[in-house]
């Protein structure tokens, strides 16, 4: 008999996905000589892991390391090295007993929401946001909270708008910098948002997997450093350029830390270990990361000194990730449908803001510039030429 | 104000964890001379992925392979390579579409359990069980249901069980060969309980971790040749030797293959790109497997040989995986307390049965015989002196 499908499963897919695989389709029935594909659609850089943290994985095979399971939480090495990383940066002292290694960002959002929430808890977010946020609550039963958020406070959420929620939500997603906005909140308006959720029993889960790659307008601080109930998120995935490595990481409030160690040692055993020996090398490839991280900044100033001519002149500030997020009321009322328009039409592939936002997201689109430096220069006119300006 | 932790963090640990981490303190603080400790309390290969595994891996890297996310169920050759074993090994003709690559077996379990139950729904299981099954179904807030399996049906389910159960369950996990009893279905059982359970519309997960590694006196079948609902998980942890790279898959029903689609999208991006490029490659190794798999199969023998003059005579059948389920009814009724103690004394680490089966595993003891051979045949001596036979 037909059997029943659980509405767990019923989260929507993460669009950008097939976006992906439209590029890919249209990139290979390109006819020869025809200009390539510019893919400013994808969230992943185009490098690679860091040299020496390639390295030192071959080095650990080479050496016949039988990368068996770690520890659920890690290699006590890298949590300890992930632990300096905050005293370093922020100059936050944190416990390397509080750092749990993760498989990615993904796999810490699913360990993250279990520990602290409950189903039919409502966890509140600004839009956009990153769609798995959402579709992660979702499929656990947890109840995504839209917070009204827009242009005019950066696609932040604000104080104002977590004291007018009655009653408090049970948690709160805040991400700066944020993907797709690519806007963040300054250290101030964090620290105020992290002590008004510690003191109101709101649970503060602050993504900082864009840390390292913000351009100067607004410096970078840790949720950690202002609440002692804060989850924090990160990865490897963006600044150390280790996406498929699938290596992340929570600094846990010293209450979740066995309950999320519990959940671990259930729900996944281990990260990757060849993954936790990489990422420790690339955290002191700081040369190679910051080379990346200096080509994303030129990719950055040259199309927002070359967008609005082309077309593109209302975007959320750009101050970190590296992610354009353009208004295109003016150009049309369907993005799904005027991306699809300009992969065919101009060659260039972006996310429809519809994926980061289901109500306002038909007058968005996401641009990546985290791809080839001569392919971010060469856009803007493409895109002008295509909207005949 | 102290903030509140979800429920679903209530799952208890995976205790055999904990017994580790004895272990190794116990083994650190030996005098020089005393002999070390035989550790028969992990369930994972001491050996690494195999050489060809490891030098795929290497040559990826070398050249440069920028391992970015790979498609959500996995890169394309992997997902058809496994499609062909299912051909070569059960004459069973799987789609690559219906195969998902995961991140380990644990990685499948949540995506499995969230595509397929809902909140509250029952989910059938023989004790002794791998514990994370009805851990990770709680903390999703999945109800596990316990079958009156025991050493008369080899501690696995029967029909008459199942047949029993009024409503029958939404769904039902087999494991053939068990963690941790070694037992395992006969095929015609297997094929029986798979029919039972389509026509019922109960949702068969067919846990197949430990196929590979039988020792011929049950045949090795797949639930998917016998059901076209079946769930299968497998891994490359126990035959492959790949614990720690975090590699397994999902056979999946044609129903749940795109719901499970999007929840890996959102969930987990994809599984770890240098494991799925070793994964690829171990498959072709067929011999260092095999080489494996006969050093299992000597430790097996020698330890049914010596264990009952040592005192562990009354065994469940070792059919399968590497693993001996013994009845220790006779020397204690505390199995924890009794693993202290022959830690302590014996230089033996095992995991105590409380583990797997809350109910009657103060009698039970899991010992694993994949470690080092030698040190497989010298257990049952150091047993029965430490018991005085």
């Amino acid at each position: 008999m037909a059997l029943k499908v659980g509405r767990g499963a019923l989260a929507p897919p993460f669009l950008v996905m097939d976006v992906i695989a439209a590029a890919n389709a249209r990139a290979q029935s390109l006819a020869p000589g025809e200009p390539g594909i510019i893919r400013m659609e994808v969230g992943q850089p185009g490098t690679g892991a860091p040299r020496g943290a390639a390295e030192a994985a071959i080095a650990a095979l080479r050496a016949g390391a039988p990368m068996g399971y770690t520890e659920a939480f890690g290699l006590p090495s890298l949590r300890a090295r992930i632990a300096r990383h905050y005293a370093e940066k922020y100059g936050h002292a944190a416990a390397p007993a509080q750092v749990a290694v993760t498989v990615g960002a993904s796999g810490a959002f699913p360990l993250a929401f279990l520990a602290a929430f409950d189903r039919g808890d409502e966890v509140a977010m600004a839009a956009p946001f990153y769609p798995p946020y959402a579709n992660i609550l979702v499929a656990l039963g947890m109840v995504p909270k839209l917070l009204p958020a827009d242009a005019g406070t950066n696609f932040q959420p604000t104080l104002a708008m977590l004291e007018a929620m009655d009653p408090p939500p049970a948690g709160l997603i805040i991400a700066s910098p944020c993907n797709p906005a690519g806007t963040m909140l300054a250290p101030e308006d964090l620290a105020a948002i992290a002590r008004w959720c510690d003191a109101k029993g709101v649970r503060l889960i602050s993504d900082e997997i864009y840390h390292g790659l913000s351009w100067g307008r607004t410096a970078e601080a840790t949720a950690a450093a202002f609440s002692p109930s804060a989850i924090v998120v990160n990865s490897f995935s963006k600044y150390f350029s280790m996406t498929g490595w699938r290596i992340g990481w929570l600094l846990l409030p010293q209450d979740l830390v066995r309950p999320v160690e519990c959940l671990a040692q259930n729900m996944v055993i281990s990260a990757p270990h060849i993954a936790q020996v990489a990422a420790e090398a690339a955290m002191d490839c700081v040369e190679e990361c910051e080379a990346n991280r200096a080509r994303y900044a030129r990719s950055r100033a040259a199309l927002l000194a070359a967008m609005p001519g082309a077309g593109f002149n209302r975007m959320a500030p750009a101050d970190g990730a590296f992610y354009l997020w353009a208004d295109v009321g003016h150009l049309t009322n369907d993005s799904t449908e005027f991306c699809a328009r300009m992969l065919a039409e101009a060659g260039i592939a972006a996310t429809p803001g519809v994926d980061f936002d289901r109500a306002r997201g038909a007058r968005y689109v996401r641009f990546s510039y985290c791809g080839p430096e001569e392919d971010m220069a060469a856009a803007p006119g493409r895109l002008r030429r295509w909207l005949g300006r």
